[in-house]
């Protein structure tokens, strides 16, 4: 039996990792988890799974959820609760599928008390992928995957000596606007672009779909995961999301990851790693009935966030950070309906262009340039955009 | 330094091979050849890589060779000569690149002197894939393919718990015929037939492809090699050739190989492993050069030879054999213009439906199945046809 500490419960993936633990009850317990403003989901997820432990954010929503759940679940609250969550005595496992930045600590929190992590949260590499993998190599812990892409590379180099790797091959479904000139881009609305083609996921991630943020953030991640130079990560479009990723050999052979797009299968082989368990409620892949896979080069032209996310990630230091910080506000703006769809691009462009990055910065100077890139990005909404 | 025994050094497998020796001078060292008619270009190869041993067919053919090459290389001859060029005692690796079931027996010395087979010869495993596979179990010696297919699938496996595979998938280009119906393959001619859209290889293994039997042979090569069963092998048709072949697992995840159509890689793999080699004279795959890869169900009954290969999989004994000896004197036939290219079909069926296969054959019942099916494939040609 392993047991799960969850951060982020009622979101996305925290949905379908939940599945994995239903689907697998003498394999997986939930021993921990979060959630966020949903309370009554959190409830119903309390009440269904019984963990030992649930936090949420505020005081006032811990004893209200104490108060209906009973006293064999401690409620606790706020970052404190995060990390209590995390580093939970009784978990082997931590699944971090929170969103933002708040990711980071409670995962450096499990690195340090020795838990396997399955990182969900883009974040904890993006901005402190120096941080963290030193953490987790002291520590003698392994990071595995839970994103399709990564997940993908994993397997693809399943018993590979990864010195013998020359390039790791991420796929992009190119998002809600794959098929649309920049031209076209310029009135997108929120509904449009919350649409994804192949994936169902929250509003962040599927708006960094449409603007190719999401593939930049993965690239900066491969780096960190699998110490890959930025050279040796390439980007190739293919709609279909059928492969997921691909890994290509010094001999020419190129290892893939195919599958339908299901994001419970990761999510149970970054748990049930180094084995692979049945997943019987998912679709089995019979390439006859796609018929045809679509690849195409990447254009940075047209999706200038990846090429950002790769400047930020050569750049190293504070910049992914601050790469990170900008996106986020800036996609928060466009869901506000504060600035339109192309306007995401040039705030982060300019904030970036804005910063100093600081090389090999410790979590405070990280700290510092996500509050930074926000003021920033926000004052740039400020000067009348 | 690995030393290598080469059967069929002067074919299109042991071409290719050759090429990869020459490629790493430093990791492998030809040290016994065999070759077949072409006594002038086994002059060349033992000129180059100078062999201790090597082997041709005749007695006369081993007098010219010796008195053209000098004494530094030892000439043999004959089924003997073969089985020396297998067993040589300096080798570590035989590469059995010989067509027709004369490879088997020299597979079977060279395990038997504990060397390690890179296994071309589709015959060996089809025949007696039972007795091969329990002599290289007995001696602790792997049989590596060379197979781009079945070498996909080894490295697919490569890490993974075979218990926890599903299913092999092998992908089949088609062959020269691929978009023909059965009404247009009535009169095609023999250089039609050779004209292969991906791969440059021998006229037995062009014509096996256009009539699907080929991937038949490799269905039954796959049983033996994994130890699958046959409800556990799929066949796809993709006509690009690039998915060398997949595995699916049980968690719906699928593992796929994938490359530019190129037989040194495999053959390289079989080599080198469990290491990678550079592969300097390769084409990188680049998927968005394809463009697309297109995928379609394995239709039966237009590819009769496809469900004859699983029926005699699946019965087993001496009917694989039955099969294989049916189909090269077919395929002999047909290349000699004594019959059509789809009577190639009806006359393995007849063979095939004649036969009472013997279960658990010993050597001599195989030898004796393969005469017999001769026999009454030329008896049946001899009627008239």
């Amino acid at each position: 039996m392993k047991y799960i500490s969850l951060l982020g419960a009622t979101g996305s993936i925290g949905d379908q990792t939940l599945d994995v633990l239903r689907a697998h009850p003498e394999m997986f317990k939930l021993s921990a988890m979060s959630a966020g403003r949903n309370l009554e989901k959190a409830e119903s997820i309390i009440r269904e799974f019984k963990p030992e432990l649930a936090a949420v954010i505020s005081k006032e929503d811990a004893s209200t959820l104490q108060n209906n759940c009973g006293s064999s679940t401690k409620i606790v609250y706020g970052s404190e609760g995060l990390r209590e969550v995390a580093a939970f005595h009784k978990s082997d496992i931590l699944v971090n599928a929170v969103m933002g930045s708040v990711g980071l600590l409670p995962t450096l929190e499990a690195i340090k008390e020795g838990k396997q992590i399955a990182l969900a949260n883009k974040e904890t590499l993006v901005t402190a992928g120096h941080i963290v993998m030193e953490a987790a190599k002291k520590s003698g812990v392994s990071i595995l995957p839970v994103d399709s892409e990564h997940s993908a590379i994993f397997q693809c180099l399943n018993g590979e000596d990864k010195k013998e790797a020359e390039r790791l091959i991420l796929t992009a479904s190119g998002g809600s606007f794959r098929d649309r000139t920049r031209e076209e881009l310029k009135d997108v609305t929120v509904t449009e672009a919350l649409n994804h083609p192949n994936w169902s996921m929250g509003a962040k991630i599927t708006i960094d779909s449409a603007t190719m943020m999401n593939k930049g953030l993965e690239v900066i991640e491969a780096h960190w995961l699998f110490s890959f130079d930025y050279t040796k990560i390439d980007v190739i479009l293919h709609k279909e999301s059928i492969i997921h990723s691909m890994v290509e050999f010094k001999d020419t052979s190129v290892i893939a990851h195919l599958g339908q797009p299901d994001m419970r299968v990761p999510i149970q082989y970054a748990l049930s790693y180094p084995k692979r368990l049945e997943h019987s409620g998912g679709r089995r892949l019979n390439l006859w009935e796609t018929g045809k896979l679509h690849f195409q080069e990447m254009d940075f032209s047209r999706f200038r966030c990846l090429e950002f996310a790769y400047e930020a990630g050569k750049t190293g230091g504070t910049m992914p950070a601050v790469l990170n910080a900008a996106n986020e506000a800036a996609v928060e703006a466009f869901l506000q309906g504060q600035i339109s769809f192309l306007q995401i691009e040039d705030l982060i462009h300019e904030t970036m262009q804005a910063h100093s990055p600081v090389a090999h910065p410790a979590l405070e100077a990280l700290q510092e340039a996500d509050r930074w890139a926000r003021g920033f990005a926000v004052s740039l909404l400020n000067k009348g955009r």
